[in-house]
């Protein structure tokens, strides 16, 4: 289990996009992720919260990371629908999957969005979604 | 009309995120709206694909934009759900959205997101959500 | 494809909860397919209105028929969304799917679902999902 | 609080949908709602499972009743996304939401759908919706 942690730290480094937004795989378990990001300016929308674009980002990496580590390799989303129940401002947002049900062909997650500041966490979008196993 | 489409277009541009990703409205009606975006390689995942979270960016805003388009003023996406279908390379990416029905209270659309390359464009990914007014 | 239709019709009567609530299978084409439903009391909520979950019974079916007829054999709806867009009112519903993308592992519908009342078509909600081939 | 909940009692005994299936509201508090139905022969699709039609109303309703509690008065679902995780076999099915996000618009809820088997019980769907109060 240790390896496939490792393993999701490797993936997760690997991603050009997770670099270019400058997010950070803070935890991985055998069925769940949790995903950190620094909130910078130039990840905010018009009105100075976060873009709904960069939270459901979160939200799709968080659950492919849980559902590959319930899985156990490589795996991908292949659908998930959001709710953002609060505009996100903060230091910064952290995002935790975890497998719901786990099966040969998939694995469904849920995640929680969190704005953290000064310690206090703010639930600002839930999350679910079908995670597969990628062919080789 | 005209008027509202022009205000669409300032706010797009306003929006920090959207230039970091560099995004643009290259469509705007009375109900839809599209949204392309060059594929560039910081907005890759690790086999080299667009990242889902790209994509899902696209069709968060595509939506928020139809949808406030359909409702006549500022607007954003309250929830919505992706279903990816296949894996997104090419020279560009483009999201269509449309409001399929439109209350007082929230705009229904749905969009389809595809790559584009040599002028052919194939299906990556189709979206349906809720866009609400905001409340000034 | 004359057989395919012709197993859709024979898997959607000997479905006991379709028979209990009394639809049909008014339409079967390649990847699409059409059930219809009489309003009748026993459908509604404490308003008046058909309850949702018969709606979404309709959605459901009718995607798990499209994605079958799409893929070919016995299917089966592993996840959908659906937004209801107006109270169903009228003298019966019809809910139309089709496959909106079809792969060797799933098929991904959309589905509209009306009211009708005198020939105008009023509709009531979308949906969108995705069907699996049942494993024999 | 009391009073809600033999409100909720009331408006679900008065859904006639809710009667002709055979549901019973087997629990109610500030945030969440619990809905029990005996599976009978008519409540299955072709394979003997409890057909997804009937796992998808008890999860639109139990988040319907759970989003009301919450919102503290008459409402409806206005959309919301299931995942169907294993075939539902068993002596009765419960659904269990509970109000994740609550505010004056909305309230976001989650629903978890067990079979029932000799006091097992198996996860067979989850569900994320949003529930809107009635404009009176």
């Amino acid at each position: 289990m240790a390896d496939q942690q490792e393993l999701a730290r490797r993936v997760f480094v690997s991603q050009p996009f997770t670099r270019f937004i400058g997010a950070e795989l803070t935890g991985a378990g055998p069925q769940n992720a949790e995903i950190s990001l620094p909130i910078v300016d130039h990840l905010k929308q018009q009105h100075g919260f976060v873009h709904g674009g960069v939270i459901c980002y979160l939200a799709d990496n968080a659950i492919t990371f849980a559902g590959g580590l319930a899985l156990g390799g490589d795996a991908l989303t292949s659908e998930f629908k959001i709710n953002y129940v609060r505009p996100a401002v903060g230091a910064r947002l952290v995002a935790r999957a975890q497998a719901k049900a786990v099966g040969r062909r998939q694995a469904v997650c849920q995640c929680d969005i969190y704005a953290v500041e000064d310690r206090k966490e703010s639930l600002c979008a839930v999350a679910q979604g079908t995670v597969v196993p990628v062919k080789s």
